[in-house]
């Protein structure tokens, strides 16, 4: 990956992930530009995900939907494909996971119907401009996230636990990150939780289910956001025959700067 | 309809219609309550227009949607029974109108996922306090709509045009109108268009599409509304196999006020 990297514009960054040249996590790539988590369904469970998506809007902001079959986004990056564009994708047959590639060309099918979802990272950038710690980025990692002791909301066939990511903060900015992000609301705003992990049913934090656990330091306080992860464990939990999702940490970086989703986004309240 | 019906709660009307009692439209029932269009369709075409309403929020913001083969509302009226509490449906077949009975216990079926969808009824009482004309309430009638010769966006297998709702107003009440219509988001909220209707493809403002006839007075401009017949419409462009829908203007009487909808609604942005 080249050195200015952060330089590029993200048609410049996906052109290069197409070309299998950036087959890394996204938290620092394009900063400012929103991302967006990918879940690609047939349309047999296009209704029950759309619905899952509007019950839970605040871990599952829709952004955009493609038509059955289409691989082409019209809103959020128009005339991006799909089915390269992002560094790493997952697989799943049977809520197992099948497969790790870096395309889906092979996979895809004229019944496959894309969703973009909005995501925390989004906001990162946000965060580190106003001063605040965002510690995977200042390390370099992939954020941690943890599935939750929460629920999501039930949909059709679709049920599972919440899945939330983790940045620790100073309890002096605790307040700063929360109204920060709070005016993030097509990328998943404000926290669903601040302080005590066991609260939500997370025993230990240097264990995440996805992405790198990363370090809190004493007296810091780990703060909690919905994340874009939650319909991958809901595709777990419910068997779903064949899905296609992003890996995690591994997403689609849209053409729209993050404060502009608002505008842009379906499921957006402009 | 006794003659104190306007002090009736939603659930005292819902039964009354339930029994038979009420099958007129409900343009001046329970005002101040947020009524609601009802669109009912197989499992198979519900990804369909579960998108067409987000694409169309405007037209159709979707306040509610049951799981398949449930009957029973859980958000705006806790209980109550899709198939008898609305005063008239309508049955599609292929796109033809073919029937319009005041219950649909007969035509129910295992997979039918009723979708609610956000009336100007709701903001019809808020224009009536403000001291504002609202013509078809006041002679009693039911509301005039179009089909204009606007298109609504398609999704999936539904396409179609724009419906919308008319309400006549002297100059001077144009903006009055506009703004408080506008606070009624999860009802349509402001108007698509107001004066000329040819500009929106209406030819003849006495001849509605649905609903009744008003008279519009010399000087008065003709305001426009998107409406929430606007998926019979595309029922019928679309060929649609199967569906149910309320008759125009009989809508189902929720237990919110108008007011409560942006913090209820599933695509709410509260």
């Amino acid at each position: 990956m080249p050195n200015n990297q952060v330089l590029e514009s993200p048609a410049e960054v996906r052109a290069a992930i197409a070309r299998g040249e950036i087959d890394t996590h996204t938290s620092a790539l394009c900063p400012g530009h929103a991302q967006a988590n990918l879940v690609i369904l047939p349309r047999g469970w296009a209704f029950d995900f759309l619905l899952f998506g509007l019950k839970n809007s605040q871990a599952c902001p829709i952004l955009e939907v493609l038509e059955p079959g289409d691989p082409l986004l019209k809103v959020l990056a128009p005339g991006a494909d799909v089915r390269d564009t992002l560094p790493r994708y997952r697989v799943w047959r049977d809520g197992q996971l099948a497969g790790e590639p870096t395309d889906i060309h092979e996979e895809w099918q004229d019944d496959l119907v894309s969703f973009f979802v909005g995501c925390s990272f989004s906001f990162d950038d946000a965060l580190s401009r106003a001063g605040l710690p965002v510690r995977h980025r200042d390390l370099g990692l992939n954020v941690p996230m943890y599935r939750s002791g929460l629920s999501a909301q039930s949909a059709g066939r679709l049920h599972g636990p919440l899945v939330v990511s983790m940045r620790p903060m100073p309890p002096h900015l605790v307040e700063k990150a929360r109204l920060i992000s709070q005016g993030f609301g097509e990328s998943h705003g404000g926290p669903v939780h601040s302080g005590d992990p066991e609260e939500i049913g997370i025993e230990d934090l240097s264990s995440p289910t996805y992405g790198d656990a990363v370090p809190v330091e004493p007296g810091e306080v780990p703060m909690f956001w919905a994340c874009g992860v939650t319909p991958q464990a809901a595709l777990v939990a419910s068997e779903v025959p064949f899905a296609i999702t992003h890996a995690p940490g591994h997403m689609f970086i849209t053409d729209l700067k993050a404060e502009e989703l608002s505008e842009k986004a379906l499921t957006s309240c402009a």
